[in-house]
């Protein structure tokens, strides 16, 4: 009998954000699948999983290059798919973590289409998982949307000059991985003057979580990676 | 010593969605508190979190009416704020159970705004939770934004005809609570022509969990109160 495919979502970083059922996933696979850029010396995903792993596990590395070149990618997601549909059916049974949510900007559900369109046999299990934004609201106790507000979540290689639009719809707006164009996203901020309606947080809920809100300070440096800022344009929240 | 607060989302129905974090709080606390609405027989977040405790809590019930009339809504939460912070002062912990996220669309962020207000001593501490949407998400194996694409949370009580401008910026549309105005958000989605680009779900992750990719056939009935759509203009994922 084939293994299953679980795509576990582990959260922002704290270990206790995960979900009980995540970490009973994690505990029962024989293998753990985890995302590993040329750049990274360590996984962010398996630093967080790390903590909770009871009894040997095979540990198993896929290459994700951090490129958006279509073609590389599609290269190295069918690589990955391979290696796990190896261990799938030998009868294993594979875990894949990933930060955050597994359905949102997640190498994940690449994978998962891959996976199936190799074999549509293998049973597919994806647990979702604490997302930074939300993690963040509730760090600074910041409500993300109340009553009849919307909220808009934007990744960060969209061009910030489309921001101003999403500003004039969403009161309340959260910029994921900011770090790339940074001052450009300060420039659109100031200039639609919500500047002061706007907090930076990188690495919520460990030990390293920093939280700025005045962001003209950080004009000219570069945010880590896992940074995100959050607008919220109503209210008196920050 | 005063006691200490906690808000906890936990999560969108399976008991198994709560984090690490929340269960572990969950049975460390004196006292849970719930919203209650005078038309449900039980209290939702409740019956997700029952079969986790463990050993004797005191339970409690405050009254949150299914109203938009602001000054009952401001007296009930002053009233609900009232009781929490008299447990508090006696020296109790106390945690407020919400379903889905603690920091979106939930009585949660009023309550502490007002327990903050009344007693700026008391320290909270916020869990976000699994939300609705990435639960539905991780159950269809959809994924609710990948790469540069947006992604919008649109609550139920707005109005509907305010849709297309949504649905023009943003691939990726989360329509939260939709029953009371699912037959006009069915004419907008067909108007606009996204009707086979969008699923409705209703109590994703139990066992009463209820998915149509074919709207049109509910056309006329009202779905559940805990039911959303997901809309994906983008892609070969519905």
């Amino acid at each position: 009998m084939k293994g299953k495919f679980f795509g576990l979502g582990v959260g922002p970083g704290d270990p206790e954000l995960l979900t009980l059922k995540a970490y009973r996933i994690l505990n029962e696979v024989d293998v753990i699948c985890m995302p590993k850029s040329r750049l990274e010396r360590e996984c962010v995903a398996y630093n967080i999983v790390r903590p909770l792993l009871r009894g040997e596990k095979e540990i198993v590395e896929l290459y994700m290059p951090m490129t958006r070149d279509a073609e590389i990618l599609e290269q190295e997601w069918q690589k990955g798919a391979a290696t796990i549909l190896a261990f799938l059916r030998r009868g294993l049974d594979v875990a894949f973590i990933t930060i955050g949510d597994a359905m949102l900007y997640s190498t994940y559900s690449y994978l998962m289409a891959k996976i199936k369109a190799l074999d549509e046999e293998i049973e597919i299990t994806t647990v979702p998982g604490i997302t930074s934004f939300a993690a963040t609201a509730a760090a600074l106790n910041i409500p993300l949307a109340e009553g009849e507000e919307r909220l808009a979540i934007v990744p960060s290689i969209e061009n910030p000059q489309k921001l101003p639009e999403v500003l004039a719809q969403f009161p309340n707006v959260v910029l994921m991985k900011v770090a790339p164009n940074f001052n450009e996203i300060l420039d659109v901020l100031e200039a639609e003057k919500v500047q002061d309606k706007a907090v930076l947080v990188s690495h919520c809920s460990t030990p390293r979580q920093q939280c700025e809100y005045d962001l003209e300070r950080l004009r000219g440096s570069k945010p880590d990676y896992l940074s995100l800022i959050l607008v919220k344009q109503q209210g008196r929240w920050l």
